[in-house]
């Protein structure tokens, strides 16, 4: 079988499936291990803390396109990515590994500009840059990895959450996806809502403060948005064996991508890479986690009970299903988000 | 100015350079970091332990060639440099998280055999895979990093190498490099002896344990043999400001390459990839160890005091100096390992 036919997360499988072959129930390296494979950061118990470790690759021609990207965004997405990753944790990133693998013909000015912009960026999130790896590459590969730590004595997962619970998220949808779009020819006149769209989609801001203000509030599950709205919550319900239900007119879809899209559900659906939290709690505490987060939060829908093999389903006003395709991002079997109503 | 002119070392030193610029004394986040960027793995202090994090990306037809390494040899070499570098520190290596960027048309048995072989390895050293990252890209790239910690209170470093000690070797060198040169044509009959140089460059046994005795012996300075034992010795001479003189008839060839290369000490001393630990201490010290390792020992030569601007010298048994072109490894500037003897 090709890799293509068993996708990104039939790949992710694979590996755990294998992991898990070697794991002996007992065995002193395992023991320590809150979250391994198939969660946003992996996790174990430190003395005091939890410790926190994710990695993100970002490829050339896959991940970004040095035509669009330019160095400076190009280091601090690949800082905020990982970062976002340990947001979805509640945790605090601390430490950050920095692995690059680049062509020779590369001008030196600009990997400057991207060590600048990612220092900068680490900077502002207490973040130190302690080590990496650097080799020669016929294209450019980069890899973060964060190592970070609980701020108390929890954090959030993938795997928690309950049926009843209310689905919530932050911020508003679309705009990094709707950037994507611009960047392939879509035409906007306003060069300041252009800014806006290329801020969101190559320099997103990942909620690592909200994240931890989640844990403080009792939120116990959460994801950040990276495939895609769909595709995320589905993957809470998948590692949380429950289903989901989102009303597709509470969704919150930035009003720069509904003034500029027509199809602007989708790309707050489907398009991904907004680096906003999904998160699942009962609805005081989703309620009081409002209050507390300077952002906004919107409940989207509920965490219901196992029933359909379709983990997220999207009802209209009325309460009537709207059927789509497969959404979200997936290294392999898609090229690019497919995302297809119908 | 182009990547390939600054080289490397000089990439590393530009990253070190800009990120000590966002470096403020004092500052929180920088208080616990013990080693950072430019050793064989980044170190901070934990509760108890000093904590280790490491990371290193292999490139396809950089670092490997898919016609000569099996996925099997591959799974394992990725998570063997890295726990190469944990035994430079003298380190136990915990968790390790990878990193897969693959081509879509890759066969999954063939990733299989690579998981298989990494968590067999993985499993040998007490590791367990976390977590980590796929995506789809043109070729391979693998990134594994391992975080780990210090086995008591100390760890190995390159900067504390200093003048009158003595400098030693585990193992036997040369054995890798003469591996590589028999997979670019050079004939060797013996399929026995064709299959001890196949492992010794494609699977590497990482010396773990044997940096873990260094230090419950006292010996405060090593490193690793990735570059080759001149370039990596020059880099624990950079570190801690000092020269070193090596005897050329001292350093251990193995008998496998004496007998087959008649350039074995230029496989010996700059083919690198060897994986076995350089280390500085005191006459006894050595002598200790030496006592309590299981694999060979050797006294290679002397560190003095910084001098001469070339780093290593090399001498032969009557005390002439040797003059050798830049030796070991090293990305950007030169594609393929570039020895030359006068």
């Amino acid at each position: 079988m090709k890799l293509s036919e068993l996708g990104e997360f039939g790949l992710i499988n694979l590996i755990r499936t294998i992991s898990a072959r070697y794991e002996k129930p007992g065995r002193t390296p395992w023991q320590g291990v809150l979250v391994g494979i198939g969660d946003d950061a992996a996790a174990w118990q430190g003395n005091n803390r939890i410790q926190l470790a994710t990695t993100d690759t970002l490829v050339q021609d896959i991940h970004f396109d040095l035509d669009i990207i330019n160095w400076e965004e190009l280091g601090w997405k690949a800082l905020a990515v990982n970062l976002s990753d340990i947001a979805a944790m509640g945790g605090i990133p601390k430490y950050a590994l920095l692995s690059l693998a680049l062509p020779s013909e590369l001008d030196v000015e600009d990997i400057s500009k991207f060590t600048n912009s990612m220092m900068h960026l680490a900077r502002e999130f207490g973040v130190v840059i302690i080590g990496g790896d650097v080799a020669a590459a016929p294209n450019v590969v980069i890899t973060v990895t964060i190592i970070g730590c609980s701020k108390g004595k929890a954090i959030l997962k993938r795997s928690t959450a309950s049926s009843g619970e209310q689905i919530a998220v932050t911020g508003q949808l679309g705009l990094s996806a709707a950037g994507l779009e611009m960047f392939k020819g879509k035409t906007i006149p306003d060069p300041e809502i252009r800014n806006i769209m290329r801020r969101a989609h190559l320099q997103p801001l990942p909620r690592v403060k909200e994240g931890q203000i989640l844990i403080e509030q009792g939120v116990k599950t959460a994801i950040d948005i990276s495939d895609g709205l769909t595709a995320d919550l589905a993957h809470i319900c998948e590692s949380s064996e429950v289903n989901a239900k989102i009303k597709i007119e509470q969704v919150p879809v930035h009003p720069v991508v509904t003034s500029n899209f027509s199809n602007y559900q989708e790309l707050a659906l489907s398009g991904g890479e907004d680096y906003e939290l999904i998160f699942t709690a009962d609805e005081a505490t989703i309620a009081r986690t409002k209050q507390c987060l300077n952002c906004p939060v919107t409940v989207i829908g509920d965490i219901t009970e196992k029933k359909l093999p379709t983990r997220v389903t999207i009802v209209d006003g009325k309460g009537n299903i709207i059927p789509y395709k497969k959404g979200g991002w997936e290294h392999f079997e898609n090229g690019v988000p497919e995302v297809k109503f119908a």
